[in-house]
């Protein structure tokens, strides 16, 4: 990192910072200029101690330079992974298509909806059976009782079923009917539950926070590497700005940008990315044309009557236009739905 | 728009409301709630009357309901405007495109980046004569003669020249080179200017401000079309949000958005809304798949000795792979570059 | 709420949604416009349907009323809420101040500190033991051994506890040794855990997620209200906007904000809010104008060593002085730092 | 500034961008860090050929290390100006107070109004003659007729006027009757109107955009002081953030963080930065506290009259308790009102 010293700084501070940056275990290069004095730290990744540094005598500011995340990173690992789960193939050229509806309400809801996903093409279902709500007087899920039905639902079509889970202590339970656990945009931070998904081994799916830098996903996909699983699967889902017209701003330039940095694959949510059922299906192809490994689609057989999220869900005949216009579109970029 | 009343308001402060109401010329439904009161207030648009009501006894809030443009509504036009300027066609089933440096710096750099994007199948050329910098101390442009520059390179290969202007003083000027008037992202609320590139007639670009809303956006297009000229092309090109990685947060749900609400065709700049180089292909292909009607892309013979932008442009083969992807895509959603 | 149908929307469009807003036990009220219908639905808050009515046919959009929040609600208790905890009081006329180390570190530097921080007139003490980190390689907190020394410093100098708990796991843990209980701007919306804290009645301090509205915060406390417990302290802490000079943007309007629309308690975090020790002092001072209830402060012995936080924390000279401003400002608003 | 090469460059890449900064005049030194080579360059301020050195083969990132601003900035002019102009003096220990309506609509309504601000203690009278709209139907303003009653207001009350500028075409008839030139947030960066109101000579008040960051805002300063108008008073009013419960969100660490940076004194606009009346008085006792040098407080004989931002608009009893509030907190803090 660079630690650059405010332009009056003394000698005997910048000697004091050499030391200090010396005391961390890096190297002190300082480098003399016409207005200031700046200190390189050179060494093996320590940005923490930036917050150390900073608050040092006669120092202006402290610039990291590399970036804080290992395992995730390409510099690591320079060819793409590729998670599978079941039905589903998500990374390098395989496209995968999970869809289903924001909760599970019941069986004949899910199974109808997976027979008709998959035979718009889809490669996998969801459904929440634990529903994180930001007021606690909506409907909360049906817990075990939705895990089964979603369960009997791939039992049925073979799909792999990828669902939430919001809380440690219910990370076992999940891991017994889920194929992929989903950690959603409000628990990216929530590093115990980030631990416990890492150690239950099943494959995740983790949300980005709608207030997280593409660093912070990073980061917190790190947790879950950390702990030794490798399939993780990171998903833009919209952030938060000032935009108000649409629910959240869908950010596909995080799409090449992390495919840059990461060999983990990306999976990208148009129905919360957007909040409009009549901008999902021309999300979803952006997303497939800016190079998305996945797409996670909220559908149910009537949205009017859905429990939870029915402004942003597509019926099925809207998710089979869907599909039709994202494998024209994959086609055109070199991806395969599968 | 909905009065809401408060909690506790009297009779007297709704009835004092209902007659404010009236006094504005609208119509005044009182409703009575189970726990408070809303008036609702029809008529023709009177939205900026807001602004008082909000302020009146006992109101908690007004809640407006009518979208405040009115030429720009495709409620008002349903089928979409298709602009055109010489070789350039924006809109329904024409997709533009638009290349060419950041600033015109001399007729060798413009020409021969003219007759570069020409041959890779661009429909117009960019280039800035008066450039707006954040800093007072750099590159300014080269005024009236890089407008000479830029109608050189029209005549040497039939491009048409978009080209922005900075003010209205220069709008005479501007308009006797450029075949396409360009209002920056810095500018979409200069209201003077906006009335002057109305009332010059030429075919308008307008960008939207980096922290302009959408609705803003299309208000700042009426007082355009207020002018007498129809001729508007709106662009997205990326809002300010936390994300810092990339230099704006480029939102391509506006496209789909804008085109649910507005008759007007939607440029993308990829350039510009990503800042990185070796992010613009993929988002210009994403746009595209979004529905754009056109895109802005900034191309130059060597980025790396670029006086402005250079970290943003791509050089000739990187725009040939650029058309080749779009072309591609465009197919797949039923547009033509032509 | 009121369901603003489209231009267009047919007469048998108009009467399907008056049907769907009284199948959801609300009365519906139509009002033909000169350019559109609006319904008004009006009962029991029910904003939560506004999920389903918006995919009706017909509907352009639906503009919810009433605040979701209850028991929260200044409109429910209209006097103010003043919480608490040992020696620490918060709310109406009484200023509460939380000061001491980001983490707890070591028994001599948080007894030092906590004697410090009494000394110049805090009233209560903060320190980390168990961390939330943004990165899993960074120093994660002394866990139960923080706890022992915070107890420590309790009975050495009589200051109330303050301290995170991150984890549903840990909180009988946590509620053993604090005497309030914080939440973490990143479990905002942890909603098992809101609601264990809302079940062990100790006072918890709540604190604003980064990209959270007021209104999102307002219903994260109505998860631990709703679970029985009425000592919530709400903590404005910094909002995450495009202006990345300082770590977050403090949001100083919130304590007026809030304090109209509830009446719990408000506390602010300058330390946070601005990540900057020099912004810190004059912060707090503008916190107080705002009508802050309470302040929470960063504070080491030597900031430049700390573990974390370094360059956001103050030296005990330098909260002397903040405490000095604090007090003037606090008289000449008519609060008491006591 | 720094540039960081990538972790596999090439050594050829290495020298390729060496020889790069020193064609653009700059001292490189190179630094061979165990992963990766950074190259500082070393020299006079040019962080504007940052761009082109981004794009340079190799190059992962190019982190600028100096200030873009000038003449703006401490570093060049330790002590803090006071600006003057007639009745109104901003910076050091001077509070100015301007006050008044949003738009001048009538002689009566301004004269009665500076009088009772002038009673309250206001130091300047603030009113609208030229109107920036976001939307072409709201009314555009009084224009010169404007002036002259705010000239008539002068001659009454021998409060100083302040008042927006909005074209470069206008300068000149505003300063013929202006004390302050007003430049509105929207045209923070029409660069052409600050060089304007630069040449013009008369103190200006520079509103900061909504989307602008302080340094943006410094480098706009710094073109009217480039050209050779030292009396610029730098104004927070609020930044555009997710957060919609208030008109923008009035960022006050402003204050304090552009008091480290810039010698220019700073003044805070609480109408426009909150949007609503119940939330002025509060943050301008809060912006007091900061250390704010000025407040521009719209201020109207009957706020549900007003043609314009009546919702955020005091009446006369309100300002007099803001004054009175605002005096106690200045006292506090070291600043005098006069």
């Amino acid at each position: 990192m660079i630690v650059v010293m405010k332009k009056g700084a003394t000698q005997e501070q910048v000697e004091h910072m050499i030391e200090r940056v010396e005391e961390l275990g890096l190297k002190a290069h300082p480098i003399i200029g016409t207005e200031r004095t700046v200190i390189a730290a050179i060494g093996e990744k320590r940005d923490e101690h930036r917050a150390s540094l900073e608050s040092g005598p006669g120092v202006a500011e402290v610039v990291p330079i590399l970036a804080p995340y290992k395992v995730a990173s390409r510099e690591v690992k320079p060819e793409p992974t590729v998670v599978r789960a079941g039905s589903l193939s998500v990374g390098n050229t395989h496209l995968g298509v999970i869809a289903g509806p924001c909760a599970v309400e019941n069986e004949e809801q899910l199974v109808l909806t997976a027979k008709a996903v998959k035979a718009a093409g889809a490669t996998a279902i969801r459904g929440g059976a634990f529903k994180p709500r930001t007021s606690p007087y909506s409907f909360q899920g049906l817990k075990e009782a939705g895990l089964k039905i979603l369960a009997a639902a791939r039992e049925e079509t073979g799909l792999a079923v990828v669902t939430e889970v919001l809380s440690e202590a219910d990370v076992e339970l999940v891991a017994r009917y889920a194929d992929v656990m989903q950690i959603g945009a409000r628990n990216m931070q929530n590093y115990r539950l980030l631990e416990a998904v890492g150690y239950a081994g099943k494959p995740v799916l983790l949300k980005r926070g709608a207030s997280a830098t593409m660093d912070e996903l990073l980061l917190a996909a790190e947790y879950v590497l950390n702990a030794g699983n490798p399939n993780v699967m990171l998903c833009e889902r919209g952030i938060r700005t000032f935009e108000s017209h649409t629910r959240y701003t869908l950010s596909l330039s995080a799409v090449p940008y992390l495919h840059d940095r990461t060999h983990l694959p990306i999976v990208v949510d148009p129905s919360h990315g957007t909040g409009h059922t009549n901008l999902v299906t021309r999300m979803a192809a952006a997303s497939v044309a800016a190079g998305a490994d996945g797409l996670i689609v909220e559908v149910h057989p009537n949205p009017e009557k859905a429990l939870s999220d029915g402004y942003q869900t597509l019926d099925f005949a809207q998710f089979e236009e869907l599909m039709a216009l994202c494998r024209r579109v994959a086609e055109a970029v070199g991806k395969r739905i599968e």
